[in-house]
């Protein structure tokens, strides 16, 4: 069942409803996700998307989400929400002080190692796609991206996941990798794609998803995006 | 006085030479420079940039710097060195609830809404300067990158730090802005630049820088790059 609560004490932000090129890409699936995997209920708020209310910029540097309150406490960037959380339950973030720190830095290589290049490469294949610039560029970054690719390739043949357990680390490699999900670069990576795989499997996952895209179904386009 | 120390329990990972565009911007600076103000004491460990040594690859799936242990505890991603470092001192991670929330949550954004876009700009600035696509990609960046300085601007044209204090957030923030360092881009944001400024002026950041340099010097380039 899923951890949504209108009277949690966690509230997390996203989206009313986003275009279908960024269904199941918004960044409150981590928080969402990591609330599902451990138990702790949340509440959702929605912000519309192509006219951002004040309680999100006034919080979000850019205007991003997802942001967390948690009673007084309010977090912005995905990556402090799943470190916020993670401190909550063992099921998230192990107690144990080197896998702690092993998934701590899995998760920041998510973020600042892996992910950066995944934003460019989102540019280069989607956004700019038709630009000569992201033409020349893709074959480069494509090739840097396979050499960060390589060392998790290498360590996901023989673990199920990036720990000796489940982590937050997890949510956050799995979401990042999940940009390429569908690629030629991700499928000649079987092993990673197969972590992948496992990771959206997992029922945590799939509520938290199939929460989220409720709201955009329930809400649909605004009025000024409408026919 | 530098908290260098044969003996301590810290060991941060640097490299032994980099070449003189490396020079300044090795990331060992960062926990470096959190120890250096918390004084905590480290040693350090440095690697052949040009021949990664097992104790650096076996640990670092990226082969990257800085690695750091504590004892039996070891960590990778300079984030993460950074937020354990934080949890020792409350100089560099108050311990008040909210403030260590947004310390974190900066932090994270320098990491990931920042820093990914400098990661390019570094690219196309420098290492592939002279490529079709990188002249055609840089006014596109500067100004997505223009955008991610907007909110910094006008948070720091009010106040020193990101928060009401100092703390690894700025360590992370002034590290990732001094890729711009001495750029157009940089010197549109006049409190941008001062806050740079203003970071690199900290004894405890000189210390830091000065220790690196100093290892750089004293051994020089491998012999695979001498004349």
């Amino acid at each position: 069942m899923s951890m949504m609560r209108p009277d949690a004490p966690i509230e997390i932000a996203g989206y009313q409803w986003v275009p279908p090129f960024a269904r199941g890409f918004v960044r409150d699936l981590r928080p969402r996700w990591a609330c599902e995997e451990a138990g702790i209920p949340y509440r959702e708020r929605l912000a519309d998307v192509t006219d951002k209310p004040g309680w999100l910029l006034d919080v979000q540097p850019w205007g991003q989400v997802p942001i967390m309150r948690d009673g007084d406490i309010v977090l912005f960037e995905s990556g402090a929400t799943l470190l916020h959380l993670g401190e909550k339950s063992e099921a998230l973030l192990p107690r144990d002080p080197q896998q702690r720190a092993a998934a701590i830095s899995w998760l920041m290589g998510a973020f600042n190692s892996v992910e950066p290049w995944m934003f460019e490469w989102t540019n280069v294949t989607a956004f700019a796609r038709g630009e000569e610039w992201a033409k020349l560029r893709r074959p480069s970054l494509e090739e840097f991206i396979a050499k960060r690719l390589a060392p998790l390739e290498k360590r996901l043949g023989g673990q199920d996941w990036l720990g000796d357990t489940f982590t937050i680390a997890d949510i956050a490699m799995v979401t990042v990798l999940r940009a390429i999900g569908g690629s030629q670069l991700l499928a000649d990576h079987r092993a990673t794609q197969a972590y992948v795989a496992r990771g959206e499997a997992r029922p945590a996952f799939q509520r938290a998803m199939s929460d989220q895209l409720a709201a955009f179904d329930r809400n649909g386009p605004p009025a000024s995006q409408g026919e």
